[in-house]
């Protein structure tokens, strides 16, 4: 593992587009923006951007490159997201085909790649006001649920929001409110806070994706609206092609986690 | 005038809709947010909304509807866009053809709304603060300024930004920046404190739009980006057919002002 936590973004993708590098990116170039990636054909693009826009707590946009430009302008010039992700996956009408280290010869003039918002970005920020995340205490991945919380519909896009839980204690859960909120490019404020039930989630010990962690005595499961929804939407409609970035293979940006706070 | 600050939005756009009101929507539904109206073809509709999404501050989306469908189901499920604005501009190749009190005959199928915040939210959030608004106690039009501050472009949208000006005492400077930062998806904090000439503003007491107005001693030039801009930006690509509110006729949506607060 060595220093990977104190590389540059910069770096970090250079290893990653040479494959001397091929490794889940959490704690890699700590600080720095980590990204879901989704790649569609220009033909459904206006219809994901539209529902990206009227969910926002979901799929909070980051970039989207101009059509058949592999280039995310905004969060790190010069990058080429044909190769700088650790791992894609390839879905051919929805179904897995492929995971490359690179996408070279899937790319196509037609195709736009949106860069959405992670919670990595609003972890660090609750890790640095110390409230404790209990996947990375517990080293698993963050339990997710799908809820009975409608997406808006935008065309062919539709379909239920999925949300990731953080176990809090009473007394952190206003703060835990506060920091998150100052975030409102990636994820934002919670959405429901308590009883799973209410979201229809039957059982908390069974999340839909991701592992179960403990809640213990004193503590409040809390719901964030979680990147996994925009994907989870578009596979629905079982596109001719869908390039993501594979699970935990994100993509890291120039862009410091910092940078996205409203305030 | 009589009683139209206590209106429902739904009250005022009946009266809109049966032409028995046509007046400038400032005051009318106070509480409630106005907003910015422009109408595009769908072929024209992706890149208008990317050039939305990389540039929130001077184009901040409130909605968009569903092609061919002139209900604003976020802003105000059951209103119909073509005719509860009280006045409308169409613009043929870029020029100004009509001003009509609804758009029945020119609806088509392909065409996409988008609704646009607008500053009256952030400066009814600056007035109940207790900061004054120099243009409302003049009773003129908000001064706007084209600035060398370029958009970032979006497939055949490019233009630079335009701005609009408020003198504020030293004293509520920093005051100003917090209140207007609460609402991000309403033109949020200033872009530009200070010397005009900094963003390429020339001449202060001559505004490229609105009016000019008094900046008294130990009062600084604050400036947000500006609702005018996505227009201006539209404009400059001479789009078959743009249509708009009058200026001034805004949209009045159903939600509430401070419901755009982050928090």
């Amino acid at each position: 593992m060595n220093n990977v936590s104190a590389m540059t973004p910069h770096s970090a993708r250079e290893l990653f587009r040479s494959n001397k590098l091929i490794q889940p990116t959490a704690g890699i170039a700590k600080g720095y923006t980590q990204a879901n990636l989704a790649i569609l054909p220009k033909s459904m693009a206006f219809d994901f951007l539209l529902f990206a826009q009227r969910n926002p707590k979901p799929c909070p946009i980051l970039d989207v490159t101009d059509v058949g430009c592999p280039e995310p302008k905004l969060m790190a010039p010069g990058a080429d997201l044909r190769f700088d992700v650790p791992k894609y996956r390839i879905y051919k009408n929805g179904i897995l085909t492929d995971e490359p280290t690179n996408i070279e010869k899937y790319w196509r003039d037609d195709l736009v790649a949106f860069l959405l918002g992670c919670s990595f970005t609003f972890e660090s920020a609750l890790l640095d006001t110390g409230i404790a995340i209990r996947h990375i205490d517990e080293q698993c991945n963050v339990p997710m649920y799908i809820t009975n919380i409608e997406c808006i519909p935008a065309g062919i896009f539709h379909g239920p929001t999925v949300v990731s839980m953080r176990p809090i204690p009473y007394g952190q859960v206003t703060r835990a409110v506060q920091v998150t909120s100052r975030f409102p490019a990636v994820h934002g404020a919670p959405i429901h806070i308590g009883d799973p039930a209410h979201i229809g989630i039957k059982a908390i010990d069974k999340p839909d994706f991701g592992d179960a962690v403990t809640i213990k005595p004193g503590e409040v499961p809390v719901f964030w609206a979680c990147g996994c929804t925009p994907q989870a939407v578009a596979m629905t409609v079982k596109p001719e092609l869908m390039i993501t970035h594979a699970p935990g293979y994100m993509f890291i940006c120039d862009v410091r986690d910092q940078s996205h706070a409203a305030l």
